[in-house]
């Protein structure tokens, strides 16, 4: 068994840090340079050219073309994909941005536009419009479209139901093989144009399996797709939130789900890009809740961005001003001791940082489904541990750093004890606090981090100053 | 044309936000009572339910429990599970855990259980081990297998030739779907589990385009797949960046797409359940990098956490204590009117948060690809502007607030002045930061917040003190 040890020869770990975001390098989508370029053919008024350049784009290159592109720009640019506009450009464009194109263009030009959309992507765009427009766009729809809108439209926002498609293929399970590739060979123009899946249902249109394309393919024609069917599928509610529909797709790796009403009858197929869409939208959401910024929507106007981050910035206000009442109560030992000014923010700072380091892994871990009851009390035992350890080393270095400054060996123990403190609990609420929050069904990523600062910033400030005053006065 | 105006009836809208973490009324994976009960029986010795209990779990519902099971009870559990380990779970363990059922397990075992799996599983799995266990899986692997895993070692970490499954469908050009469908149904064994699209390759095996699964199915018998590919596919290279890929699938809604050599020749396929993994990823690395975390592994040793946190907790004291090196060149003004020491950390920490919204919102539109040379300066213009007039407004609210307080206008203005210059600050450096660093080719998310608030705490900090000594003294 022991032969030559195998030689495992491979290149040097390229980490994609570095280069990740250097424009010049990306292999797909659309460059500056071009967006440059279009630019340019637009000033020069050189349309035809234009048209050219953005006649085989993808209408997700289209989108970031229309939001690169920049305001000055962009009426000219629309007016030209203005003929037969592709709506499902909407689908990738910025929300503020879609309703500066939806202006631009006529009720009509965008109902004709919408009924060439399948159904879950003529929801997604006419949900976001307000009443009238909804109604100027439904009126002109085509009948079953609008019907089938319409419909998408009474499930609750974020549900399964709105990202939902109506064109999905079914067959009864006591068809063949044969019969249902006949079937696929002369329906063509009412399949979907993509799917993955053939949802086998009952007389009462109950599903009761799925056969993968790649497995309907290898069998013989006489095969019943009632034999060959996965019947332990995972049926999904209209109602079920987006987020849960994301968890079933990630754990499970499925392409497309079947979604079904109260009675398990098939009403429609989930279909993985919309999922990954929802999965982008769920990661972002908590980067920005934890950063105190309601979306990322980089071409909202200046006033829009501004009031949507005052209120965040004013909640920070008053907690730095609780923080303010905490240092006020030791104003005379500050004024006796004036190095306790020059120090004090110290404390703060590290616990809101270590906070912070504990509260991003848990509210992550909350929203992976890593952590639960199962497991919540290991966490924050582990945490808090964490924190008293790396209190205890920061303890040294601070204290080492504040007496030798100020030549003054109790100022350091003074400090180095205010620091574990802090510390320690950084590591307690950063895991209790989005814990608390779960459990009182408030997101955690929205509330945490005030909390958090608050009770780092007035633990700090306090211990510091109220162990000073208790050992150096 | 104005008939009545329809009635758009839909309930109203659900928010997803209320209740999402309440594990009660998560539909699927494993519940926090199922946890529990396995520990229960785990511990009453009742073997024979536990393997009933567990018998039917997909793998990531087995990963999720071997994970929240706890250390006491993770090793009988996953002796349970030993006779015919199911190698895919460890695609969905933390990778803290992953070593720790390797360890438990027999090289021989492990290999047993290594060879059921697809080659990019396989690789995932044994890239991440060290060199002895690599060694000692590759030796008791079947040739074949070994070949194939060692082949996709050589490609670089983080690579499409990682990614990528070597199980492929692809046939030549010139063949009739009849053929194909009779070569599918033929060559069962060796086919991919599941699979999307059939590539159509030249006589050197170069890819010259793809047709559906979906689509195929359409056609009749006689048809050439030649005349029905789409040839205007997206193909990857097998040193593309992972990253780069995920762009690829969200951008066109792709499910599987091509792995190319340098001269065009299929190598492999990757499929979405890998990207949307890459997905996760990413985001949930933009996410820790601002927040100073390495990893997300609640699973990992205290000492290993503690050790992870230390580096970034030790850069943000260095920071804090320049902000310090700052407060002291005023001691003698704070000496004098220690109402400053009481206010000052206000003015910092609103630059910090201010900036901190700005900095997220960046580095999330440069991760999505949305903020490009094309409009970085346009996004610069329009965050320093937000900045200042939310610094005019905060600084109406402090200046009053303070001058209130302590009784004093001009200490209201001084304050005022300071909260202006630095949330000015906070909306270019929240900005120019991360786009300098992209420029430069340096991850923004990593590096840009200690940056920015070393900006805004000195700027915060000197700001105030500065224009309270010129005024006030």
């Amino acid at each position: 068994m022991s032969e030559a040890a195998p030689e495992i020869e491979r290149p040097e770990p390229v980490r994609p840090g570095p280069d990740r975001d250097d424009e010049a390098e990306h292999e797909f989508g659309v460059s500056s340079e071009f967006v440059n370029g279009v630019r340019e053919k637009l000033e020069d008024g050189r349309i035809g050219e234009v048209e050219a350049a953005v006649s085989d784009l993808h209408a997700a290159d289209l989108a970031d073309l229309v939001e690169q592109i920049g305001p000055d720009h962009r009426g000219a640019l629309i007016d030209i994909l203005r003929p037969g506009f592709d709506a499902e450009i909407f689908a990738y464009l910025s929300p503020s941005l879609r309703d500066v194109v939806v202006d631009q263009l006529e009720p009509r030009e965008l109902a004709a536009a919408v009924a060439e959309l399948e159904s879950d992507d003529a929801v997604d765009l006419i949900q976001d419009l307000d009443a009238d427009q909804q109604r100027e766009i439904l009126e002109n729809l085509p009948p079953e479209t609008r019907a089938l809108v319409e419909e998408g439209l009474t499930f609750p926002e974020y549900s399964a139901g709105r990202l939902m498609s109506r064109d999905l293929v079914s067959v009864p399970q006591f068809w063949t093989v044969g019969k249902t590739l006949d079937y696929l060979r002369t329906e063509t123009d009412n399949l979907p144009e993509d799917f993955y899946d053939i949802f086998i249902v009952d007389p009462m249109h109950r599903v009761v399996g799925a056969v993968p394309l790649s497995r309907i393919m290898r069998q013989k024609r006489s095969v019943k797709v009632g034999d060959i069917l996965t019947e332990d599928i995972r049926t999904v509610s209209a109602t079920t939130d987006q987020e849960e529909v994301a968890f079933l797709f990630r754990q499970y790796g499925l392409v497309s789900a079947p979604v079904v009403d109260g009675a398990g009858r098939l009403l429609g197929v989930i279909t993985v890009d919309d999922v990954v869409d929802v999965i982008d939208e769920e990661a972002e959401d908590d980067l920005l809740k934890l950063s105190g910024v309601p979306d990322t929507d980089i071409y909202r106007a200046v006033l829009d961005t501004t009031r949507s981050r005052f209120s965040w910035l004013f909640v920070n206000l008053l907690t730095a001003i609780l923080a303010s009442a905490v240092i006020a109560v030791f104003e005379g030992t500050i004024e006796r001791i004036v190095a306790l000014a020059v120090l004090m923010p110290i404390v703060a700072s590290m616990g809101g940082n270590a906070g912070t380091q504990t509260l991003t892994v848990t509210v992550r871990a909350l929203a992976m489904r890593e952590l639960s009851e199962a497991n919540a009390l290991r966490v924050v035992a582990k945490e808090a541990l964490v924190g008293t350890i790396n209190g205890a080393l920061f303890a040294v270095i601070i204290g080492l750093v504040a007496g030798l400054w100020f030549a003054d060996p109790l100022l350091g123990i003074v400090i180095g004890s205010a620091m574990i403190i802090n510390l320690f609990v950084a590591g307690l609420c950063g895991t209790l606090i989005p814990l608390g929050l779960a459990r009182l069904k408030i997101d955690p990523a929205v509330a945490s981090a005030v909390f958090l600062t608050t009770v780092t910033d007035v633990i700090g400030f306090f211990a510091f100053l109220g162990l000073a005053a208790l050992i150096l006065l």
